[in-house]
């Protein structure tokens, strides 16, 4: 004999889920059951809600619950300015930092040949659109620091290039409240080369 | 502007589950808002489900469908062995191992004075009901190895100590597949205490 046949599925369930192995399902599962019914049923409610309320943006590809979204509609954002991002959830990490007052593109990934991720798979069609529509003077790149976020701001810089736009990308070096020791060489030699004087 | 609502409501649920913290949730809520409809329906479903038809059995207080569960109704199960744990999910580690072949009790817990688990907040009534009206000849204690599974173990043999009754608790000794290096002190002297002889 083993589980009981209801929180085998569940476990089973559970596992799909991202950073849930079998140990964590199993926790989770004998939690869920030995819960308040009123608690599991908002749960359950709380997954459904989320997934049928909200959807992607038209425009800028982020996540939300009416479309074009919030960010897109907003007329005290910048409408000259737009910064290019990998997933939505992105977009939430920067509007955490609280600088940032244009609207967003979600590319929707990075390039990888290895991966089978080419351009056509990626919202760079969207975006060349949106720059005939609007009145986008900047693109932001702010992608991933690694080998694939390089070749896809260097892909994007190329592609997109046109009279009138200035293309930056974020930029790249050490990390707030770490010290010398603990950044890498390639940190360390791109905080070098992003140098800016102090005046 | 931040999370949709509704994204926000879900991590929230979500941290209040074992061994989920916020970055763990907002990563879930991400990838369940991006996932199939129906993918998402059977989890939220598989989540009522196992809180709905799983209970305790209200003899042995394993995690059932049935009560009594299929532990206690099974005929084949020696019914003159009764092997104490913690928690229901202990049961299934043991029915994993496959030797087994006796029934259970869970106990709900272990005695911490600390955290105020007293013997009345543990299944140790229920326990003497049984030893009463089952024919009971031996309870093995597989709790924890811990002080305070040392110290119920010891109480329970106290308590529970009647003519015609044998009480054992399951060795301590080297885990299966290590070696000597890898022991702490404790187990190796527990397994030096629980040596046996070759035949």
């Amino acid at each position: 004999m083993s589980l009981p046949d209801p929180i085998a599925k569940l476990v089973g369930s559970l596992t799909t889920l991202p950073g849930i192995g079998p140990r964590s399902a199993e926790r989770i599962a004998m939690f869920l059951v030995q819960s308040e019914v009123n608690e599991v049923k908002q749960l359950a409610e709380a997954i459904l809600q989320a997934r049928e309320r909200v959807g992607f943006c038209a425009v800028c590809g982020s996540l939300t619950e009416t479309s074009p979204c919030g960010y897109c509609r907003d007329p005290r954002r910048e409408s000259g300015l737009v910064c290019v991002v990998e997933r939505p959830v992105d977009i939430f990490s920067l509007e955490k930092s609280g600088t940032y007052r244009g609207k967003y593109h979600v590319l929707g990934g990075k390039l990888s040949p290895v991966q089978g991720v080419e351009p056509e798979n990626l919202r760079i069609g969207e975006l060349e659109k949106r720059l005939m529509v609007e009145p986008i003077r900047e693109l932001v790149l702010a992608l991933g620091t690694d080998v694939e976020g390089d070749a896809t701001s260097y892909y994007l810089a190329q592609r997109l290039s046109r009279p009138g736009l200035t293309i930056t990308r974020i930029a790249h070096g050490l990390p707030a409240g770490t010290g010398l020791e603990f950044a890498d060489e390639l940190t360390l030699s791109r905080a070098l080369e992003g140098r800016r004087e102090l005046k």
